[in-house]
């Protein structure tokens, strides 16, 4: 893969110092917790975004809040950067450290703390994966939310530092709208609760700020996340049209009627040839694209769903209906979809992009999608929650090749270009990490972006925390070079 | 009314410059959105938390963002604080001014500017009444959902402020999950578009942030919010039972069981009959707690959710339950609890309590709020969203008598402290304002208040946005005679 995005410099003085560092760190956390040989490493280096490694200075896996709080202390006491990670399965690279930095994961802090019904509510400490809270409240009839494609390994911290979404997230909101509280180190190892189980939060809400910020606002160690009750039933209908055109103005209908399913996820002809070869999921193959359909509740509420639904539908030449008769049947087809990601990188390399665009520009997008990718000479699959306008391109491309690596990733920075001029946004879901920082003076002013940088300055003064992702290397505020410096006055004179 | 809060002193350079400041905001705005006459700056000395009265220096109500924008610059410029507001339905004092402060209302920025049912989306100026955005979108089949009991005057730009929430908000949710962007000016007079339609936004979750600032980090101008699509039928269901106890404990098992209705309100005693007697609205009088449960849906769907509900109201020992039989009987349900604010000012001055509790602590919140009421000789009417654990009691005193006055606001003061003791906080939906300034160190502890601080400075470097609420006048990180000196050392300096 060629390198298009720079990474920052890393600091020469902090890696000279590498020896006394670990020393340092040794007595701040147990043995088992702090990994510094090579071999060791090597898994660290990089994350779901595999386009780019670097090697961390060292690797630490505290226990607890306190030897987070302790090893974020010194690391801020001493000006070293400090990248978070959790199950390192970002995919827009958040998690790809560098070489002057200091790994603090959150996996062996991977206990459910607390089930508390009447409060809707877990407690978790940041290291459990996403789909073990679903587990852990199952046999009572209740599950956790959000949905990533990657939950048996994702971890609920890495989800609050995206603010993770799933399928399913079309009626149930992404991260930030299920997560009531977190626990979080601060950069000067200060520990502070935001939010809790109880209704809103007086002053400012933070918890809302925190929740896709990507590590660089703190480092969060407990997670209070809402419950939801089973629905009584779950119906997957898979609806085949000729054209992507005519299944994404469909979708556009649907929630223009007031509908909003489970989930509607929108496969083209690529995607349902990918999956189908893989997971023989049963889908349709004489159709141009596809939608999946989940309505939840009563034999009753469902069919009463999917009447209306079926009925926009056929204003829409649907080609195929096809309800799920049976929970095998039901699991397989979103087998199918769940299998997208893995089934392609069966196929080619890959990079999956994840700009939004507001519903009535799905048809417009998708056509113009196919326009970039025909430039380049690259092929294209998409496969996405089309529900809520949260395109996942994936763009086929051989890494063996620098020239089509390269052509992959500019092809990937003009699709989400045509995302934010179609009115959208660079991420629903992957978030900014060292992927899309770059076009974030795409999609904003110097005035949005000064104003995020004061945000950030004001947890994290030194700009230690996973300091090469999210803002544009050029201009920040304050920066690096100068503890301290980076408050609202050095701010507006970056402006 | 005895005056237990301080407001800031007020700058009497500012007040001496009295005529300059007029003359140089009639450069700034047409005179028909200028008020400098003191007659007619009377009605701008409070809000609906009426206890405490202070005269602006200027009230502006302009009709354009340009022109927020000319009179937040010239008064950073000039060091001048500012009191944002909406309706002045504050119950909390949030938009009290004082007599070196210049109001900017946004009262005159009254109109819809598009409805977008495919994005689920309506775009209002910060003026807009609550009501207005659901009668627009009524005929269509739409609503917007967070219902303040002020909805007919209440505004947009002030619910966004305060976080508003309302009766219906235990299945919708608040202002900050049905707000999907804004326009903001900010301090320097810079304009920033923060979220929108599409999904989620790249880089850190300021909208978020924006919801529940009480005027503090900007004036909003432009709203996006959720629009949803109304249900099929709705069916608002008395329950009566024997005791306070019952009642609350039902509230926790029903949500508990994962149950979900649209509305659980609690009436005790003393409010069913002060609201009867005002509404005419049927309630049991043979009963000492009232639940209305609301549901709604298809026939059947809200037969089946009522089923388990008044299985779970029998666990309780439920004295009465009813069924309303017709839209006239809904109504008159309805009339009858949102009345209760009314009805009580009619028989007696009040204030209003805002706390929030974690639902397994109803009860014992209720029994632990009677005997602080007996101690301080009080009388007090509960009327609140139970299914939210958010607490409403009203204080029942004699304004014209001062010893009484202050034994009201002691006792509020022990209830809000009592509800944060039980694993809950100072308010729900009716913000800090100036009425719980003072207790934010109760809430919070010195990082946390230092960190909100620290972010409010990142956005109002000199305070001159509502400088007298929200955080303790005590201890405050820089403060208005240092301007720009509020960043985040001098933050850490004040801890």
């Amino acid at each position: 893969m060629s390198e298009l995005i720079a990474f920052l410099e890393p600091d020469k003085a902090v890696i000279a110092r590498r020896p006394e560092i670990i020393a340092d760190l040794a007595g701040l956390v147990p043995g088992s917790c702090l990994i510094t040989e090579e071999r060791e490493l090597v898994p660290f280096d990089t994350d779901a975004f595999v386009s780019y490694r670097r090697m961390p200075l060292a690797v630490v896996l505290p226990e607890t809040t306190a030897q987070v709080a302790a090893v974020l202390k010194y690391c801020n006491d001493n000006a070293i950067s400090v990248v978070p990670r959790g199950a390192g399965t970002s995919l827009s690279g958040g998690a790809i450290p560098q070489e002057d930095a200091i790994v603090i994961g959150v996996s062996k802090m991977n206990r459910i703390i607390e089930v508390d019904f009447p409060n809707r509510a877990a407690v978790v400490q940041a290291g459990v994966t996403n789909i073990s809270i679903s587990q852990a409240v199952d046999a009572d009839g209740f599950f956790y939310a959000p949905d990533p494609s990657s939950q048996l390994a994702c971890t609920i911290g890495g989800n609050i530092g995206m603010n993770s979404g799933g399928a399913h997230c079309l009626k149930y909101g992404v991260t930030t709208n299920n997560l009531l509280g977190v626990k979080m180190v601060m950069f000067d190892g200060s520990v502070v609760d935001i939010g809790g189980k109880a209704l809103d939060s007086a002053g400012y809400d933070l918890l809302g700020l925190i929740c896709g910020s990507e590590g660089q606002l703190g480092i969060v160690t407990e997670a209070t996340v809402r419950l939801i009750a089973k629905p009584e039933g779950t119906r997957p209908v898979l609806f085949g049209f000729e054209s992507s055109v005519s299944a994404g103005a469909c979708v556009t209908d649907i929630i223009g009627a007031g509908i909003i399913p489970v989930a509607i996820e929108f496969m083209d002809k690529p995607a349902i040839e990918i999956c189908e070869a893989f997971a023989k999921a049963g889908y349709p193959m004489d159709v141009d694209a596809l939608l999946i359909v989940e309505v939840e509740g009563s034999d009753a509420e469902m069919d009463a769903m999917l009447e209306r639904i079926i009925e926009i539908a056929r204003r829409h030449n649907v080609k195929t209906i096809r309800e799920s008769q049976s929970a095998t049947e039901a699991a397989l087809i979103w087998k199918g979809r769940k299998s997208a990601f893995g089934a392609t990188g069966r196929i080619a390399d890959y990079i999956c992009m994840d700009g939004t665009v507001p519903l009535g520009q799905l048809s417009h997008v998708l056509a113009k999608t196919s326009e970039i990718i025909d430039h380049y000479g690259l092929r294209v699959a998409n496969v996405f929650h089309a529900g809520d306008g949260n395109m996942h391109p994936l763009i086929l491309f051989d890494a063996n090749d620098p020239e089509e690596s390269r052509k992959a990733e500019l092809a990937g920075n003009d699709i989400l270009k045509l995302c934010v001029d179609a009115g959208g946004c660079l991420t629903g879901e992957h978030g900014v990490g060292i992927e899309k920082r770059d076009l974030m003076r795409h999609q904003y002013a110097e005035v949005d972006l000064v104003q995020q940088m004061r945000v950030r300055a004001a947890f994290d003064p030194k700009w230690i925390l996973n300091p090469s992702k999210v803002f544009p290397l050029e201009g920040r505020c304050g920066g690096l070079a100068e503890p301290g410096d980076a408050g609202p006055d050095h701010g507006k004179a970056a402006a």
